[in-house]
């Protein structure tokens, strides 16, 4: 469905229709001059050769530095996504589940699926803040359960696990000796202070991108913190895959790690001015969501609403969203991408609003 | 012993010692400057968001008019190699073999391993000009053959495939509807007509990219022609993996593909010059090779030598080469990557001929 959307927002664009497109996370912020310039003058000293399976040497220790291990622990991938697949592909291969909580990014189980893995989903609910039950949790695990994946801050509710119940998911995968796949993408630009997975002792995956830090999507650059046997199997898997991720991209993103404060502040910033702006307006129509604790998402709920049939009306008034179907069993909820410029996003909150009346 | 012998000239490199490395093949010309200032242009101009899984569709439209096929023909991939391995992965699900002729890069009996599938080797040989015996070929085809590999032209003996052998190939491929996987990497600079499987009607997979033909190797970039049904397949795939290549990458290999002619004619005569040097020193020292159809390799062979030590000791010369078992049962032989400065082939090729007397 978050496809046919896209397509036929697309297909309306090409008509000559203005579509603003809060169906997806791609942010309308340019990538900072500072990190293209980097990547050009790394291009022109000749940083266009092949080169290690696990990223630049610099770039892997001040990443390690950064998260307070070795340089050994970390592998530099095209995209978080890649991060995500490879260790998928390596800890599922032969079968096996992943249990992972909902609202949960769709991609998780369509990978478990291609490789032949069974994803068992524990439904969170807005009513209850998106508590995860651990409990319920705890019943979902068997002797098959291979991984457990937790999306945090979480797309797309862009809501904080409490650190208590981490704990208690920690404490339970620990106990079971099961890794936590822990997708920590929007954690480096959260509103609120997220503990990661890397806080913790245990054989944990901690997985995260330039991406949403540095408005970088489409350099496809991330990374992998985790022991340094997968970081070592991920690698081997790199060899025979992607060989590596271009050198000058590499270079760009060190760039921006060394200009941290100062890009990351101001993109900060903006998304969080947006997200109260949002919540304004939609509180005052009367949708129901929790207010964002990271960019780039608001999952509001209007009770009946058929979120599928909504998507596509909405789309003639110029404006995409994503249906909650997309997420999981939530059709009376939408997911709202908060990135395109202010004007556009108040212009379509508004007309979100009138809409759901 | 690849990874072992380049890990030892790098150990020795930062002791100090200078090693001529003939033993990968990355290529010490630089990417023309044309394609990096293509990409800066494109980055400046914000190429640097989410995209399509497939490429963008100017690039896939320029290819498909190269290859005489529909745009819906052609997925843009991070290098070649990813091409190969989506196109494993989506054929050997659930196992079956693979058939392929050896002298043979070696990730794809590697990347079969780690899909779980078998491969079958057809040893060819020297003596006989690399040539595949059909009969012995078809003997190797059993029901749960999957896909047939081809690497035309040849790494590591830089052979092309006689055309009237191809033939043969591809008639068993098509009688018993069979898919080739034909690796053409090496064929858009070789030095002789080279027939590339799209020639061929059959339902056969074409994977090939720009690190060779623009030295691009370090900006991973290649493509798949295939089916659509295949090439949604990979899309498919892209999308739970890589997501895009970036689009600023897509447009330098744009520019490129518009400076073909220029370009490559260069880096075509070049590496000519190079292998016909190669050729008259290795002949005088008395090793037997066939003269390289296409640049970058040359395939020596020397009676009873083990190439493993040989390459080893030669390392202690300051020379690293690639032992022949790299590449299947060639112990005799050892590879040597014209991808050096002209002068310091000659200064290796010397040493080599020195240390085979």
């Amino acid at each position: 469905m978050l496809y046919e959307i896209n397509e036929k927002a697309i297909k309306l664009e090409n008509e000559g229709k203005k579509i603003i497109k809060l169906n997806i996370g791609d942010p309308d912020l340019e990538t900072p001059p500072e990190i293209v310039e980097a990547a050009y003058e790394a291009m022109k000293k000749g940083k266009t050769k092949y080169a290690s399976a696990y990223g630049e040497k610099k770039l892997r220790e001040k990443l390690a530095a950064m998260h307070g291990v070795s340089a050994d622990n970390v592998v530099v991938t095209p995209g978080s996504k890649w991060g995500v697949f490879a260790t998928m592909f390596l800890l599922l291969r032969g079968g096996g589940n992943v249990v992972t909580p909902t609202p949960y990014w769709t991609a998780y189980e369509l990978t478990a699926k291609t490789l032949g893995a069974e994803t068992r989903l524990l439904k969170t609910e807005l009513d209850d803040k998106w508590r995860i039950d651990l409990e319920a949790f705890e019943r979902l695990i068997d002797g098959n359960t291979r991984m457990i994946i937790l999306n945090n801050p979480n797309n797309p509710t862009s809501n904080v696990i409490d650190p208590k119940v981490l704990d208690g998911v920690v404490q339970i995968a620990n106990a079971k000796k099961i890794p936590i796949l822990s997708d920590e993408v929007y954690g480096t630009i959260s509103f609120v202070k997220t503990k990661s997975i890397l806080e913790y002792s245990g054989n944990h995956v901690m997985i995260t991108g330039f991406s949403k830090m540095f408005t970088m999507t489409g350099w496809r650059i991330g990374y992998v913190v985790a022991s340094k046997e997968l970081i070592d199997k991920i690698a081997k898997l790199n060899q025979i895959t992607i060989t590596n991720v271009p050198v000058f991209i590499q270079d760009a993103a060190l760039t921006a790690l060394g200009m941290h404060e100062q890009l990351t502040k101001g993109i900060k910033m903006e998304y969080q001015e947006r997200a109260n702006m949002a919540c304004k307006i939609l509180a005052k129509a009367g949708l129901e969501f929790t207010a964002p604790d990271a960019p780039f998402y608001v999952f509001p709920r209007r009770r009946g609403l058929d979120s599928e049939r909504f998507a596509l009306d909405l789309l003639d008034k110029g404006v995409a969203v994503a249906p909650g179907t997309s997420f999981g069993d939530y059709r009376e909820h939408f997911r709202i991408s908060l990135t395109a410029p202010r004007s556009d996003i108040e212009t379509a909150l508004n007309r979100i609003c009138e809409a759901v009346r």
